[in-house]
């Protein structure tokens, strides 16, 4: 088979790759080693930045996240006992849009399908070839037959443990990495959200996030010690910790209810530079992590495959400067977003080292932040996403 | 011997509680373990904020700082070679002062003789006595005799190793510290400075700031080991070192000479709370140190004395709220003026555990901050000093 763009990984940023370089006439088939019913049933971030609801208007899959989606202005900081606003939209002039990745993934997987593209799934093996060179292979077995793909470009979309990033010989490869000595232990289910917008909340506990999906199904999440099991938590233990991390009128406002998925995760900042191997490109959770304090990891795979996107539909029209220039254009607006997700993610969490002198830094950031519009406006435009090219 | 108010230490702060005391008709004494010229020679700060010079105008003693002092509009941030601009006036309409706090330190203590005022120098056994009682006394020895000092009110200015401080049972108060992992090398010279403006450079050999005291005196600062001693630091070797840290236009302008003086300073963050005890107060270093990044030092011990010096003056007016919540409310404004100061060191130095993730991330704040109006603004905020009461 050949093709003009292979792309690894049927995940929303293969996805949207695929929509936005159909879009721009640019042949391409996209491998990926799941079932749909998988990737679909992955539970991840929920709150789209402007830049991410700009590109699914562009690849023409934005019409039910507008419908559907619930634009936030602000979200509250919560700690000593109260909350404050950070009013996103005053401070900025942007919102946020509050829809699940899981109805991303959905939107693109039905307009793939509307539009008459397949997607190769459950494919083993996966092999990438000769990169380097100018003719570059994808290899793998679907269906119990093997299958050679040649292409101008390969695109690893494939997270951070798929095989693109594993292909890139680690001499070739600087890594940059922090793992967190905690974890999240994230519920959803279907209740009213104790508050309309999100609660980011600092308590002595550890941290605590009321977020949510919709107006009848949150998404909530408590700090929790890594050598937690999920097993251990019931789920009334978990309302009762995510209560106690809460001002008292939040506790007692709560509708609790059972829950449909329970999981706790681990945090871990990682960045791999470059994101450009001769014919191969790293995009998203491939070529970088964030903790998922500020949303970003979504938004960050979103901007990578704007910035491919538009190179690769560059290069196709005779200018390769954008293909040239994708890798140190990407990682300048990961390294800030990289920065934004440690630096929430340090302000907010109990972390075992803390002591008491970094404790009584949290708490006087906290309270700097909220009195001082700057420092509140410089939160917010992190939080709302920094222009795609910064 | 009987006065309202004790004051032990003849630092910048005791004189200026002294000089606003005397203003407002308050009988006190100073009393200092020291010779007035070992005060003056204690080489310190030399940026002033904006609610310094407002309390050295209180205090009258303002007039040779605005004469002879250089109001700076901005510094530069350097990194990566490059010279960044941050415009304090323009992001706050405030200025700071560049004048040593010797400086502040000798127009005090000439305006305390020009008024009639004594000050107890070479006291030994200095010793607080009874302060938890309606009562307090100090007992010192002074020229071979033993005198005691009744007093209402008892202030410790007598800096962080001072007798003040370590008066208070250790069950009573509660501190906190983070010590720094290396030390400043700094060197005064009578050369003119490479800059109009500050210069606080982040480089991969350490940081290095390039202050001033005049138009022809230089205080150059390069991050050291804490392991350095400063006779193996030729000026040759200071001079290169110092050199090597800053963009290569800089450093060919840079005017060498023999330094005047040459030490080496631990960077130490440290509060304890509270800062009343009955009828003793703490202020300035007695309570609190801040590493020299930012300047904070002398300008907290300013603010204490400012918010002090008024609510002694109303307890003497028969408003006692003042001295109730001066603990609070100087903390308040602390807490703020240590986060900026630990925040500021801790993007500019190299540590020895940084990693490579940590240096990046160090890059990336740089990289923002000097890109975002709303991350420049907070910056400067803090630098010209928050609000006395904030």
């Amino acid at each position: 088979m050949r093709t003009q763009v292979a792309i690894i990984g049927a995940g929303p940023s293969g996805l949207l790759l695929g929509a936005l370089l159909h879009k721009a006439g640019i042949d391409h088939v996209i491998i990926e080693r799941q079932s749909p019913d998988y990737v679909l049933s992955r539970i991840r971030a929920g709150v789209l930045e402007q830049v991410t609801m700009d590109l699914l208007d562009a690849a023409g899959v934005g019409a039910r996240m507008h419908r559907e989606g619930l634009p936030h202005d602000g979200f509250d900081l919560c700690f000593d006992g109260r909350r404050h606003r950070i009013d996103l939209h005053a401070l900025t002039g942007r919102k946020v849009m509050v829809y699940g990745q899981t109805e991303v993934t959905r939107d693109l997987m039905d307009a793939r399908t509307a539009a008459g593209l397949g997607t190769v799934y459950n494919a083993s093996d996966v092999q990438l070839h000769d990169f380097n060179g100018t003719q570059p292979r994808v290899t793998f077995t679907a269906k119990g037959e093997a299958h050679e793909v040649h292409a101008d470009f390969i695109v690893g979309c494939d997270g951070f443990h798929g095989v693109a990033r594993a292909s890139v010989p680690t001499d070739a490869m600087q890594t940059f990495e922090k793992v967190y000595p905690f974890g999240w232990l994230g519920v959803l289910a279907d209740v009213p959200p104790v508050h309309e917008e999100l609660i980011y909340a600092s308590d002595e506990r550890g941290f605590a996030l009321c977020s949510m999906r919709s107006k009848s199904r949150v998404r909530y999440y408590v700090q929790c010690s890594l050598e937690d099991k999920v097993e251990q938590w019931s789920d009334d233990a978990f309302w009762d910790e995510l209560k106690r991390r809460l001002p008292a009128e939040d506790a007692a406002r709560m509708v609790t209810g059972p829950s449909i998925e329970k999981s706790i995760a681990p945090l871990r900042s990682f960045v791999a530079e470059p994101m450009r191997f001769g014919r191969l490109f790293l995009a998203g959770d491939a070529a970088h992590i964030v903790p998922p304090t500020g949303a970003k990891g979504l938004n960050l795979a979103a901007s990578d495959v704007g910035l491919l996107s538009h190179a690769l539909t560059d290069y196709y029209r005779g200018n390769a400067v954008g293909i040239d220039t994708y890798s140190e254009r990407a990682l300048s607006r990961i390294w800030k977003a990289e920065r934004f997700s440690w630096w929430f993610t340090s302000l907010m969490h109990r972390f075992p080292d803390t002591g008491a002198f970094g404790r009584r830094m949290q708490s006087a950031e906290l309270d700097y932040l909220v009195k001082s519009e700057a420092a509140m406006t410089a939160m917010a435009e992190n939080y709302v996403g920094l222009p795609l090219n910064v």
